[in-house]
């Protein structure tokens, strides 16, 4: 049995993980970290987790936590993850670190966004950035991967083949993206209190969210230029899911199906990113608790614009399931082991 | 007392319309229609409307209907509300249409989008588009309203003033808009079922819904030249309420303060919109049950883009409310009356 | 003009009390206190109340703010409020306590369900329990008014006739409540942020809520001898509403009709409490955003029980709402002035 | 592998057994059964379930899908479901019943409740209630599972241990329920369109609701006399999860604590029930998707009553997960086969 251990376990990433690996069969958590809610059970604060009801909070002493596991699933803020992905990553343990601290391979570009200094330059050198679908080969060869963030999953899955075929021209990019609550995390805040958010939509952090430089990190990569979009999120009063709408001027003559063939080759042999038949859409309801991606895109004749639409699970394939999907991968399991439960619908 | 009939009152729109009069002074309602809901008291449909207890649905009869009041507000399905406008308006009443049938002053675009014949193309060259903010002195004079779509008044009035000052490029403009699941209307209909659309989120009618065309009017009509957009409609988990996120490039030189500047200049003796500080956005909740108006924006100066963010409750101003405040108008009586309830927040 | 000050107007009672002012024509406002956001706009914290962006929150200096107002409305934390409620009592002005403190006529019953003592015993005999159509002519006569909580003013009305008349044994009754989730308040609070409240439904504080001796108070007064109840409140994951499900054995032999007679008969000249026809029942959507009652009811010959069903809306009837009730009735103005909106529906 | 056949599988529950067999390593699902959506595929309707994509409606022609499985699950409504379940289990079959049709044992209770003949009383007595933690034996020999409505499910749980041990006076029971609008079906109905269900909350069914005596059933048979309650169940804005509050008055001298030592040990092997420590009460969200039952309580001395909460997810015990366990009982399979999955929370 491959030992787990999650630093930072006492909010919903921490939770879904312990959720998924659930049905793992070939993982045991050994242990879980909150320095606020030490010394409390799971259960206290997760009663749908009853089935780990031995596991107690512990404060994340790096040395003592270090020999009880083999991977290490970081779920701690922005910041306060740098130095502790660094010492069991240097200590030769596997590290999937949830946090943005590893995401972003320009340091320059990550302290001007985060407005903080990266103190692990070197380290961070040896980060594969965990979007299986781009990165699957550096991701088995790796042993510290940066999860990839909620947005930017959805936004470079839904993308990716249109901007690697030259299809749309990357001056003209426009990401507008919704997502359920539980994106904010667990925290007291009267911002993200029911009444505030219920009945309620909003737009925020426009123009200056924090995803947008991982977007465009992956999005040049695959250009193989630099790209800048327009990235705008709101909240949407829902638990769970990401939708985002992508607006992209097309610089080629193609219609809506054959650019699904092109997207349904891409996705093929993808377990977990199913392409829609033209005219049908996606919706969060459809991967609400499983780690499924939908897309799915129009051509608007009348503006010469390709509308591409994705929908995840934020707390799934944008955080804990691609965590598990990554894990799998650098443990040489089966990729889709505990991640293939459908959506819970309705 | 101005004598008010419903044509078409046993949908939301119709609901609201007798809400929102309830509180009016200077009106009563002296007729309601509903083939479906024929014999049945308003209170049956609509217990929330017991002022109106003595209230009962009779069928459409035009003949018997017409004497009946001084102001007919229109609120029946796309095509069913052609004739009936006409003959009211024929014979000397006021006439507000909440239907698309005379939005749209090209019968061409007309027939093209809603696939169906317009047969009063003279009638239709009375209609005046009933968006106050920027046709009031129009309105004033006419007798025949054609009440804006929901979508469209949130797109119109956010892009306005940034179109009129030629700030943003008139090829680039995409509007992304999320509604309240009201939108669509009060019926039987598994796809708007609480369990399906509760806890989802999707974009539906990409490149295709039908207020497109209607935005595409008023935004030429400002602009002077003909403009095409790209409208996305969303679906999402409230009630009410609809968020328009716009884009456009920016031609112009100019920062999120000065335009800013420019809306409040624009929007300054309108009763019913508000232009927020610089930093605040619009939240679909804090008009909800009220006619008021929210826009913000912002500059993406690394894009170039102007993002503007409006919301509505699209049952009020993107319906039933800005067709009082139409009846107002054209009746002399202060715009604002039985309009002016704040939202009901939470 | 009558001049209003509001304590303690940075939460949702305080900022309802706002709302349902905007429409009232014989009063302004010329205070607004919150401790924590003193210096702030009002608009800051709610921004549906544009209307008030006058208006800034000041502490709660006694002294400086008792020449301000004539009317106080004070929406204080329970046990804060006790002496700020004397002092402005005691300095002749008129006073509506929207908190529990002078409520429970027995000092003892006070502390022993608020774990506090009360100081202001002698203040307290002046106070008049503010639900009208229990107390209307002992409320005109009263400057200390005593507002209801929102669970015991649906639980009261729904069985103040079935008690009055006899019909139902004393012994057994039981109330069970679901609230909405502003019934808790505008607060920082993982246990009422949107993903726990949301899809969630739970009973609380069974068998302890603090809402038990009030009803308790309320009943037994009607019956003339001591009631102990069952109360069960539970949340709902929806912003505002009350709905109360009461049940007791009947020890009259009538059936579910004339029972409802002797309701309409109760409640005829009630400008707020609608009765339902037999076989439909409340619900908290036809009550939203208003300060009517719905109240509906039903025999269960098999069991030989009497169900009682009412529905509030938890923060207009269940607090604002009646609060502005009971000052209209103190100042001798008509009782509905600015109550009488319908419901916002949907 | 088992072959599995649905009938009636365009509903929730149909889907439902889709999601959770999707997991089952015993078996396959051969055939699945709609009237109104044959020729269409599975996916057309739930894309959710796209691991069924090979799966096509077919109606429910009897001798053309007899041979086609070994074990039939049944979702047809009320009364529909009479013939079928007699022809298949008349020829062998194993068949579980998610209709109400084979649960009452005494026909004439259910022409009573149903409105309708039973035609098969001779099939009725081979029939199992297929609750497992009150009939486990029973339902291991049976061919034949009436699988328990989903308020029953959550009632006769919750008063299972408090009746068997004599500690309520059984003709006190009241059960307040609050469901999920999942309960009420997949159909096109305005009254469960999401406008009229969101923001609301009503009882409905007030002491005529069809599961009062399946719950009275099954109440009876552990007191062995007689048992009639009262029964309102109410529409929760939510998609899934029943909270049953429940109340009896006490015959017995016990406190809270000894009452959970005594449901401790009634469920201690029951693999779905979980008996929550005092002062720890059931939430729908805990069990969301999951088959797990909450149950809590707690002794009100004041008015010598016991409460009793309990949760469930309405379409996973309350429907098909039950159905499920079922089949897994009675073919000899691990009892938590493919049901061991934790809630999907938030």
């Amino acid at each position: 049995m491959i030992k787990i251990a999650i630093c930072g376990g006492s909010g919903y990433t921490g939770a879904e993980l312990l959720r998924i690996l659930s049905g793992h069969s070939e993982v045991e958590i050994t242990a879980v970290t909150s320095e606020k809610s030490a010394g409390k059970r799971v259960t206290d604060l997760f009663p749908h987790l009853h089935k780990y009801s031995y596991l107690i909070y512990e404060p994340l002493d790096k040395e003592k936590i270090l020999n009880k596991a083999d991977v290490f699933f970081m779920a701690l803020p922005h910041a306060a993850s740098q130095e502790a992905v660094d010492y069991f990553f240097k200590n030769g343990k596997k590290v999937i670190d949830l946090s943005a601290d590893y995401r972003l391979s320009d340091v320059a570009v990550y302290e001007e966004w985060y407005k903080t200094p990266h103190n692990y330059a070197d380290t961070l050198k040896n980060a594969v950035y965990g979007l299986p679908e781009l990165h699957r080969e550096k991701i088995k060869k790796s042993s510290l991967i940066a999860n990839p963030g909620c947005y930017p999953t959805s936004a470079i899955l839904g993308l990716y083949p249109a901007i690697k075929e030259g299809i749309i021209d990357i001056e003209t990019i426009v990401v507008d993206s919704k997502s359920g609550t539980s994106g904010a995390g667990r925290k007291a805040d009267v911002g993200f209190s029911y009444c505030e958010v219920n009945e309620g939509f909003k737009a925020y952090g426009i123009a200056v969210h924090r995803h947008t430089p991982e977007i465009e990190q992956e999005l040049s990569g695959i250009a193989g230029k630099k790209i800048t979009i327009n990235f705008t999120p709101h909240l949407v009063p829902m638990d769970r899911g990401i939708i985002s709408t992508m607006y992209g001027k097309m610089v080629k003559k193609i219609d809506t199906t054959a650019i699904l063939d092109i997207y349904k080759k891409y996705y093929d042999t993808e377990p977990f990113v199913n392409v829609l038949d033209e005219g049908v859409y996606p919706n969060a309801k459809n991967v609400r608790g499983s780690n499924f991606v939908e897309i799915g895109l129009k051509v608007n004749k009348r503006t010469n614009t390709l509308i591409i639409v994705s929908a995840i699970d934020n707390l799934v394939k944008g955080a804990s399931g691609q965590a598990v999907q990554n894990m799998n991968i650098i443990m040489g399991i089966k990729e889709t082991t505990s991640l293939e439960s459908l959506a819970v619908f309705p």
